[in-house]
């Protein structure tokens, strides 16, 4: 019961850190969560709190998320001083655990990994990353294609996600995260290595 | 004159290097390069040697290449061992150096860099940047915006050039150099920076 109920203090906290729209996001991403590690074996349990908490910093402004970022210690590279985006991930993972409590290495790994991804993505980073991408609420050309590959093939759906996001970032003249280029190449040759041995 | 013989003798020893078609786009880029170098103010003899030479190691295997970076002292990254893409410039500017006998840095630098670019690009490496894209055997759906662009601003044909680069790495799906992601961060900085600034 403890758990139940600790739980939903944070949906009332997390309600004063953004506005409805943010909100309604953030209950899509915890549900498509769920249904992904169901899917593909994850916890179920901690699919459903990175997805729920994973926006928590978006609502900060970039000032308050880089001293947030600097406080706990963390170095920022020069394209997160420039971005929200790139940002609120990291700072994010700080929130869930010094204002929701969550200790959860994984848990915090998928939030603060959730918008620029990473190197060695692990099953539960792969999922929160692609529920962002096609929770209920997204629409965007394309985004039928990406929820079928992911209920078929995470690997192949995460590579499909960062590479309309890089586009993305391309065409809207933003900041590539280095991160993300190490996802993209880390994917790929996991996935073409998959292909081939497959 | 010796300088004529020596270039001259250069011509002969790069045709045995590469087939026709890669021995005329060496030829296109030149030309090119010294069209820039002459609308942007650099120096014209570097960009002609540097348009020339810069796909002296294309013909090259992915082994061979290997071996002369290792030989050569050159740490390679993961992406470049899978890749000849990746590998030709940094080998490109050991055989410049260790065959045609070129020394300066600025020129070797921009064979380097020519097709992945790097942070902080000089005026000569983008202008082979450039060169290798537009010269006239190339043709592609936009090569006529970003000829024009080349003409106008260079910073900005740079940046488009980049752009399309790595969405042609993500749709044909192959490993991104790190080097061009700290490429356009590098020029998208300055151009906004120039944009404000202007």
């Amino acid at each position: 019961m403890l758990e139940t109920m600790r739980e939903s203090e944070m949906y009332k906290r997390l309600r004063t850190l953004m506005d409805e729209e943010r909100y309604a996001h953030s209950l899509g991403v915890r549900d498509c969560a769920v249904m992904l590690a169901e899917r593909y074996g994850a916890d179920v349990g901690k699919a459903r709190l990175a997805g729920l908490l994973h926006d928590c910093a978006k609502g900060l402004s970039r000032q308050e998320m880089i001293n947030r970022a600097m406080e706990a210690g963390i170095e920022l590279g020069p394209e997160e001083f420039q971005s929200e985006a790139l940002l609120h991930g990291a700072v994010g993972a700080i929130i869930a655990r010094q204002v929701f409590g969550v200790e959860d290495p994984e848990i915090l790994s998928a939030i603060e990994c959730h918008t620029t991804g990473k190197r060695d993505m692990a099953l539960l980073d792969k999922i929160i990353y692609l529920a962002d991408y096609i929770e209920p609420n997204r629409d965007f050309p394309g985004v039928e294609d990406l929820k079928q590959a992911a209920m078929e093939d995470l690997d192949k759906a995460v590579l499909m996600a960062l590479r309309r996001t890089i586009k993305y970032v391309l065409d809207t003249d933003r900041f590539l995260h280095p991160r993300t280029v190490e996802a993209w190449n880390d994917m790929l040759k996991r996935f073409k290595s998959q292909t081939i041995d497959g």
